[in-house]
């Protein structure tokens, strides 16, 4: 049965991003570059994890994942991925504004969702069949669904940072009781794996 | 060379304890017996981990760490522990208003500290001798310390479990750079030490 998965990288004090993100600093400010390090510089040593990240059959994310300037993005903008996003399947955008569906390189089409985050989690699951569904973030994303009770599966990578301020998961959220299914660990990055118990 | 560590247990989001702390709630409202639960339940799986958290040869805590009403408790109140407390060595406890040291059995004495917490650390420091210093909490505490950079080793007891308010570590800290240097899980708990790089 399909589940509904999240992947996130956050700081050891529950950060996803600093404050002030932007079309040029994504991740905000502050040593945000230590949240993904572990992607970039260590990629084989945590192959497993990343390769699952986008292992779904469809995904969902707010906004201003797809795009910075909160939605103001023009029709030109196309995500931050190039013509090739890593997905490889259907991606549901949550946004404000309607837009014609993106169907990029390789696989990935971006449909946007105006009509909240059930509509947007309906037609996902629609789309992954018997494959998994995950929320991509960003954090608010992530949250709105976490306090609804619609995520199985919560992958944490805890990046070995305190960031102070930002952009917190679990935000609004909770009480939450979690059964730990999983960890591992490199030397940039914990990964923690929780079912969320209901 | 004297380490100062400190021991917390908290939630995946953060949190040591839950609102509304009294004597007859010290770790406050919502399921915050899930943050202790592993020590308790499961003493022989995180036994390394347990003997770790008393192991110091001196120990600070908040006043609110020991007693309830904010420090106004009378001279009578001797601390959460009963006549034997676990830390078998030398206590200060940051105090607003004070008191004579309060010697008990088995080798704890507190010490009542009211100018400050670099003060308390030199005088734990020269209790402690070549062995470590642990600040013992509660997180407002440690909070203070970490803030002061005045923390070698955090040792994180993350429990399986989202409380969404509560008392947070880490509030008004950061950012700060941390290297992991060891994780251990079991049902429970997921411990997570971290040394704090300057």
């Amino acid at each position: 049965m399909t589940k509904v998965t999240c992947d996130m990288a956050v700081s050891v004090d529950g950060f996803t991003a600093g404050p002030n993100q932007s079309a040029d600093t994504p991740f905000g400010d502050g040593p945000v570059e230590r949240l993904t390090q572990w992607m970039f510089e260590q990629p084989e040593a945590n192959a497993a994890e990343i390769d699952a990240i986008v292992a779904a059959g469809a995904f969902i994310m707010g906004r201003n994942m797809f795009g910075p300037d909160r939605g103001d993005w023009d029709e030109s903008w196309t995500g931050w991925w190039g013509d090739e996003p890593p997905y490889h399947a259907p991606v549901f955008v949550l946004a404000h504004r309607p837009r014609e569906p993106l169907e990029m390189q390789g696989g990935t089409t971006f449909t946007f969702v105006t009509d909240g985050i059930e509509s947007a989690l309906a037609q996902a699951r629609q789309a992954a069949g018997s494959a998994d569904v995950a929320i991509a973030g960003g954090a608010f994303t992530v949250n709105q669904y976490l306090a609804a009770g619609a995520i199985d599966e919560l992958r944490l990578h805890v990046a070995p940072v305190v960031l102070g301020v930002g952009e917190r998961l679990f935000e609004g959220v909770g009480p939450l009781s979690l059964e730990r299914v999983g960890v591992n660990a490199t030397d940039l990055v914990t990964h923690l794996t929780y079912r969320i118990v209901r």
